[in-house]
């Protein structure tokens, strides 16, 4: 498959995307994607540096990676990038006091920020917590702020569980967006510097580099305009339907990859 | 006070918003805005026509009307432009069948609708039924439509009540609109046809009249984009620090109001 060994001539570390790529989340815990399991073992056995970088708002590194580690994936809490670690150092870094927004199981992520009459809202992936009452409640202080700032853990549309599609974060970005006639600041993809940040921890440059995600948007588009490589799988949130003002350097079906 | 008569020289209609014009909405269905009673006694013993346009979407219209003429304002149903009558005209006529995200409260005005096997989602200020649960629900009726259709009942960003200001279905519609990549249809102000056909209810022409309203886009900028002229009451959710890419023909206290 000569068109292969061209697409993917030079490249020497892989960013893998977690949910819809290495397993689909849902009632406890999800389930491993068929195949990715072994896939992500020859990945780990070949001359490439591999690294996670995932959106997941939900849970905490350490659980995530303690799921994953359950189903048998070979990772590690070091391999991973995630929003919500990131998102602490900008807090610290810019003396931000957030009100939060996010779910329970990610709030060990923020124990040592201080949360004392806030001065921005932190928005992750609540779920269940996206109540009336607390988007009213977030909407509130950011209106009562002069300066409002509202960071965003990554702005994903949609992600898929193993009992459907479900709203991701972005959506509820938005309507505070709109209601508050702000823009916010996301920490994830598609954000180039999450990206960079990534790359960086990997030890490998963007052009040197692929990433392999479900999300058009988010993962494929997200990682070409850093200057990455692209494979799109078509597992997790991957629809036909589709509107391709994005296209992915690989597409292919979970079972190649690694091949 | 020449500036007055000049900016209103052939007004023969006035609209009048309800929700942060007549009273603040809240507990126990909430307060008059004082000075407000009086002042529509005094428009309706004028030579004006008089009618009421809102985007009240919590309630049925029969109920508001309860609630107002119980604070002594002098409205009947019949003078109120409101967006469930009019939404289910829209319905009817395109045999639409929606999956309601609404309110409780105003559910009574779609008991003549067929909402089996929906192929469209109608979206109205449904305050603490917003749940992630319920929001999720009416994405994944639009996801799996192969034209989805989504129609906003107003699409304001907020509204005020005595408890403060809270969250409007505008907010929401964003995030259904995001997250599906579509856009939604919005019967209610500040869609033109809206104010249309409340004008034409009234038998007044749109150089004729005068739209009075808290709300700069929603009210003023809606009716000024449809040949009326607007008054800004400082009432509801008037803020100072709006950026004021509209302005309003006329700015008053509500103590002016009809003078």
């Amino acid at each position: 498959m000569a068109a292969w060994s061209e697409r993917l001539a030079g490249v020497r570390g892989v960013l893998l995307d977690i949910s819809g790529v290495l397993h689909d989340s849902g009632e406890g815990g999800g389930v491993p994607i068929p195949g990715s399991v072994e896939a992500l073992a020859r990945l780990k056995r070949s001359q490439l540096k591999v690294r996670f970088c995932t959106n997941e708002s939900q849970k905490s590194r350490g659980d995530l990676v303690g799921l994953l580690r359950h189903m048998g994936f070979d990772i590690s809490e070091g391999e991973v990038t995630a929003p919500a670690p990131a998102t602490c150092l900008i807090l610290k870094e810019r003396g931000l006091r957030p009100h939060l927004l996010i779910h329970d199981g990610i709030r060990s992520e923020f124990a040592q920020i201080d949360t004392s009459n806030p001065n921005c809202v932190v928005i992750a992936d609540a779920g269940e917590s996206f109540s009336y009452q607390n988007m009213n409640k977030a909407f509130q202080v950011l209106m009562e702020l002069d300066n409002p700032v509202l960071i965003s853990l990554g702005k994903g549309r949609y992600y898929k569980e193993t009992s459907g599609l479900m709203l991701d974060v972005g959506a509820y970005t938005k309507a505070l967006e709109y209601a508050c006639g702000i823009k916010a600041e996301v920490v994830g993809k598609p954000a180039p510097g999450y990206f960079q940040s990534a790359l960086q921890e990997m030890g490998v440059e963007s052009h040197e580099a692929i990433m392999i995600g479900d999300d058009i948007v988010g993962d494929v588009g997200g990682a070409q305009r850093c200057g990455m490589r692209a494979l799109q799988v078509r597992t997790g949130k991957f629809r036909w339907n589709w509107g391709l003002t994005v296209k992915a350097d690989v597409v292919i079906l979970r079972s190649s990859v690694g091949e």
